[in-house]
């Protein structure tokens, strides 16, 4: 008889509620702060951003919040998601490891995000809003607001960096397949964008761009209009949470734990989704055996190896509140021939802290040797996954080589947040031996990180 | 507590065997003609395009063939597929009727595809075949041969239909990153492709003629080189039946069998993978209850509709046997503003015989009326379906509203055979308005038909 590969949960097993790990955590999270002030930041300050549902959720130390049937039955679509045992991939790389995956590719934007964007449109619509605003990079998220914007009937608008808006057309009429507005960042709608390619007309954006147009339409909306952002905070990690927990019920039907976690870091709320309720149990006594922790970023924007643990804005036109994060600086722009997504100057506030805490480690890898070991996946496993998703298969492969070096039969689980079928202009410049990989500049990150607010801690 | 919308089975509760049709036949098959003798073609003139074991499945008349453990487990990455209930779009319509759609999207190269792929490439791998070499008209078939060829170590080379290879770029990419070779067709490679370009240097291509380039590439190859169809064939046909199988079980869990079975036909695969497993329990007595039958085809390449049931060949350059089947002649080329695929001047024997035996209704759409409807579609369930897949939307909420303007609470199920990933382009100019509807034109059909062999009969 065949091998199992694949391991699912029935529509009843889903997961009813996410997991907050802010709970369980040994030492709590530095606060947010208000840019003007300095002062913690209180729900009133956030309320014309976010409706009243999703600030509570931010700031709660309640462990479990309950998923609304409503948006339980929309991840019904794509939920529960496979994990998957890479049997083929192990056997390419000869290796004792166990390598398991969950693929969350199967969703209809084909990424993890719309674990978020459903919930936030739904509790948009439950406060009145009419409109969400939200930038994006490579698409995804753009994307998958875009979808559940359609699910509860709400307008939405996307600033997408400049450099994605034109090499990834497909995102782009993708988002307005589904009624969505997209508008390549720096823009002329807003000040901020105006001012920036005042400077400089030529300007590729970055996600700090977007995120501060994405701010200044939302306020200036005339239209009942919220901002929606695709990670980094509290909330957006905690909806993603839904992918561990799966993970962990489909690894007890195949009979393991792991002995590392991998997941691929730009904002942080993949990785999140699947780590932190494995972390969770570690910090509650129920772990079923101990384990390493290990984000992958991309070399060109590399926050939790190179960047500084501090109070930094979320966006390069000083909007946001002040998080303390691992930054590369908020006016940090990465190189434009960095093809995938993972291109935020910050990492997110929890992922950071935990960093700190030592749960985790973390590596950066450069885009082509990436790109080479996603192609190696899709030719074994068949699944070709986004840009984004090849940094975990790196680091995946990676730890799987060790453990042949080491002759221990670890048991890996990775997340395969996306797949990469709107790529392809991507593989095609990978394929053709025309990808580059620019080196980090450590000057361009002291120069940004010279701009970041002095707090007085 | 939310509605259910999936259906999902355990992966042991996959089918284990194809089923055939040819076993319930009221009536036998016509047989195939050898082109130059126009006698019935036995195995040995086969032997030159399959392997022994495809040969074998394309006669057989055994009721069940076992699907190998080597196929099970690469099955195993996607399926058994999910059978969803379409609330969202049922509520949308207003319509008394239940909506159900096999979803074969979840495939790694996002259709139906892979299911004839896989066993196609593991056989070839058993026979010692080194190449295959075959065509592919929007690319779905082409994606999943060459991620076929992938699993098993086979090189795979593919003519695509020009118009397809132009409009549709990621989709040759996506072969080539899976390690296949990818040339637009009619192409210099073969005689046959020299002929038409020295005739029509414009042409933009058929199935029929990429067809012949791939017989043609595969008789002359120096290494051990076979063809492969992605649909037509009986055996193609057979290994496509485990998409209603699976419906079959997952809709005894929903506790309901269909008054409408509705799939979109080009060359036919994945209407009968749908429906012939249906169709078998009718002949057997063990339907549960009578159902129609509707295959939605393309206004632009109607063969059921407006085509002539009579033998013909399966390539514009008679290098294939004689089939017969409803066909618009071997010559026809489909308007190129056709946007997707099901771009086939004939149709399958299997659903041309079943056709004139009255088992089946056929009915042709124009296309912008199904991006409409496939639209529509995508709001409400989140799926983009495929140009192809549109069409099959189309015939299902048309059966929908008829229930609705009948008050019939009717079962109706589709097979949404693809997503559409990969089809942005064609997506920007309906949404763009850009979309045009070629008129079909019968002369162009009456001087194709006028080129079909006279057969005595």
């Amino acid at each position: 008889m065949a091998e199992q590969v694949k391991y699912v949960l029935e529509e009843n097993e889903m997961p009813k509620a996410w997991y907050n790990i802010q709970a369980d955590l040994p030492k709590p999270l530095p606060p947010v702060l208000h840019p003007g002030t300095h002062k913690p930041v209180g729900p009133d300050d956030l309320a014309p951003l976010f409706p009243p549902d999703l600030i509570m959720q931010e700031v709660t130390q309640e462990r479990y919040i309950e998923i609304p049937p409503e948006v339980q039955q929309v991840y019904k679509i794509w939920r529960p998601s496979p994990l998957y045992r890479a049997r083929a991939l192990e056997k390419a790389l000869g290796t004792p490891a166990k390598i398991y995956y969950k693929y969350e590719g199967v969703s209809p934007t084909g990424s993890h995000k719309p674990n978020t964007a459903v919930p936030q449109a739904y509790y948009n619509k439950k406060a009145g809003t009419k409109k969400l605003s939200t930038e994006t990079g490579a698409g995804q998220w753009g994307s998958s607001l875009a979808f559940a914007g359609s699910c509860f009937g709400l307008e939405v608008e996307v600033f997408q960096v400049k450099v994605s808006y034109e090499t990834k057309p497909y995102r782009s009429i993708f988002m307005k397949t589904f009624g969505a507005q997209c508008y390549p960042s720096p823009s002329d709608r807003t000040e901020v964008g105006k001012k920036i390619l005042e400077k400089d007309p030529a300007c590729t954006g970055s996600l700090g761009i977007a995120i501060s147009e994405a701010v200044e339409s939302c306020m200036k909306s005339e239209v009942p209009t919220k901002y929606a952002l695709g990670s980094v905070l509290n909330h957006v990690l905690m909806h993603q949470t839904i992918i561990g927990q799966e993970a962990i019920s489909q690894l007890e039907k195949a009979g393991d734990y792991p002995d590392v976690l991998v997941g691929c870091t730009g904002g942080g709320s993949n990785f999140a989704g699947m780590c932190f309720p494995f972390i969770g149990q570690k910090f509650r006594g129920e772990a079923k055996k101990s384990f390493r922790v290990v984000a992958v970023e991309p070399a060109a924007c590399p926050s939790l190896t190179k960047g500084k643990y501090t109070y930094d804005f979320g966006d390069t036109g000083h909007m946001t509140p002040l998080i303390k994060c691992h930054t590369l600086g908020h006016p940090f722009i990465p190189p434009p021939d960095h093809a995938g997504g993972l291109r935020y100057h910050a990492m997110a506030p929890l992922i950071s802290h935990l960093k700190e805490l030592g749960e985790l480690e973390a590596v950066a890898y450069r885009q082509t040797e990436c790109f080479e070991a996603g192609i190696l996946f899709a030719k074994h496993e068949g699944i070709l996954p986004a840009p984004e998703a090849n940094h975990a298969v790196k680091g995946a492969i990676e730890e799987a080589l060790r453990c042949k070096r080491e002759g221990k039969s670890e048991v890996i689980l990775f997340n395969l947040c996306g797949h990469g079928n709107f790529d392809m202009a991507a593989y095609d410049k990978f394929n053709q031996g025309a990808m580059k990989d620019s080196d980090f500049n450590e000057e361009d990150m002291a120069l940004a990180l010279a701009a970041t607010p002095k707090i007085a801690e």
